[in-house]
């Protein structure tokens, strides 16, 4: 299959529907609004709508499942936003640039950043538990709550983050580097692909050979992150190359060195497609969306 | 009724099962979980678990609604604890005490501390998810859900604070004023009724009655905090006195002077008391609090 077409299709659908659902920018709020939207509509890969919706698609590619996919991939979309915004902070990271403009505190100054990253993660547990995905029951709504909260929450991303901060400029090794970022960016990337599952109706077996899926692409996905950081320019980043090297931060190609990243990279992919092989045809998107992340250019 | 005693028994009760839910500051995110648990466990009047509580039992006093309803009266205090630590940061209020003790952000540093925040937003979602309350159903878990994060979003409190920040050392009307303090503190406090009266099976006009209830009170209790900004000492409010003057905040006492803005907190408490008419005695303790909500010295 065409892998970019797929992602384009995939990526208006996401847009389209983030679109209606945000809100818009009037009242009494619209500068904090503004503010969430600014950080939101910059642009981005959107890799865990994607990877939501081909989740779902793996076990039912129906249309009405799909569609109420689309609502669990926006609030998917907004956490990752957040997680972003909050990175960025001068407290944090600090960083000026974000998908090639300038981060959220750089526009809007720190405080709004912080409120704009609170109010797109509140959001998104007002999205996820909307009526209007007729689709999924009440008590599958609650599990993808759930999972989402967890994957996002203090055992999760946020708690990755927390490590990454901790451990900043100081020299770890492989197991620590690899239970941050199993938290940090593995967490909600596996979480997106689940719960896409979850909406089509998967089995507990399914779900857990996502889950395999999940956490080797994640991987996979940071490894190569790891490895842009080194090889490609700011511009085709969109946020500044090199800065890993700049903060001392430890590193997959830090550590083993850019060939052997790679190839762990590409063994990480493997094993993903391999915990594929009891879906069909169906999951050649899951398939493709693994090749992809380790041939991306930015 | 003694309202002391009812504060105290419901308090103990908010605070064992806050115990129990809390997460353990063991393994590799115990520091973070740590700083979650620093604010959470600073001490604190825990006045909306308790409204929660309060709201429950009086549609249904009984034993297994009440444990229920503790779990979300926890969730909603990790969220007004979240709200509190990134209030307090350096970009906002930039305060040094709260609740008596030093902020989060001067203990743990600015960059944990949002995390803190973030953690424990994520991890009240988390809870109100998890299935260990079964009195709740699926569906009406679901409302509690949206109408918790409606009230703590970006149309509620998130964007109160955003107002807040806004209008900050701006003379602005009583219109706005009381636009921030609904959305800033009012969207919770009734949102804390109105969920533990989810809970115990309410009917729609039970909901908009004890909504009317939560707006007034919600009104009272924010009057009352400008007043005893003016009026306590740091000792007794356990955060720096007369903030709100050094910050230039516009405020009840300074647009109606201490009379006015006094007997305005007693008239909202008794519109809050009038609305409970349709309730019987098992709605006192709601009665009681409003009453201690403008009697309190701190």
């Amino acid at each position: 299959m065409e892998i970019k077409t797929y992602l384009n299709e995939q990526r208006q659908r996401v847009e389209k529907r983030l679109a209606e659902l945000m809100l818009e920018p009037a009242g009494e709020f619209s500068r904090h609004i503004e503010s969430m939207r600014y950080s939101l509509f910059v642009g981005g890969k959107r890799i865990r709508p994607v990877l939501c919706l081909a989740g779902a698609e793996a076990i039912d590619p129906s249309e009405p499942v799909r569609n109420s996919t689309l609502t669990v991939a926006c609030a998917l979309e907004c956490i990752h936003t957040y997680s972003l915004i909050h990175d960025d902070l001068p407290a944090m990271d600090n960083d000026d640039l974000r998908r090639g403009k300038p981060t959220n505190h750089t526009v809007f100054g720190e405080a709004a950043a912080i409120l704009a990253g609170d109010g797109l993660l509140t959001y998104a547990f007002d999205l996820l538990s909307s009526p209007h995905s007729a689709k999924i029951t009440d008590s599958v709504r609650i599990r993808i709550i759930q999972t989402i909260a967890r994957a996002a929450g203090p055992l999760g991303m946020v708690g990755g983050q927390s490590l990454d901060m901790l451990y900043e400029g100081r020299q770890v090794g492989y197991e620590t580097l690899r239970r941050i970022h199993r938290s940090k960016t593995g967490a909600l990337i596996t979480a997106s692909v689940v719960c896409g599952a979850m909406v089509a109706g998967a089995s507990i077996e399914q779900e857990e050979a996502l889950g395999i899926y999940g956490n080797n692409i994640g991987l996979a996905f940071q490894i190569v992150d790891d490895l842009l950081d080194v090889e490609a320019t700011t511009e085709e980043l969109g946020k500044p190359a090199g800065s890993d090297v700049q903060a001392e931060k430890v590193t997959y190609p830090s550590l083993f060195g850019r060939e052997t990243s790679r190839t762990m990279a590409r063994e990480a992919v493997q094993e993903a497609i391999a915990a594929l092989e009891c879906f069909d045809a169906q999951a050649d998107p899951l398939r493709a969306l693994a090749q992809f992340i380790v041939d991306r250019k930015k």
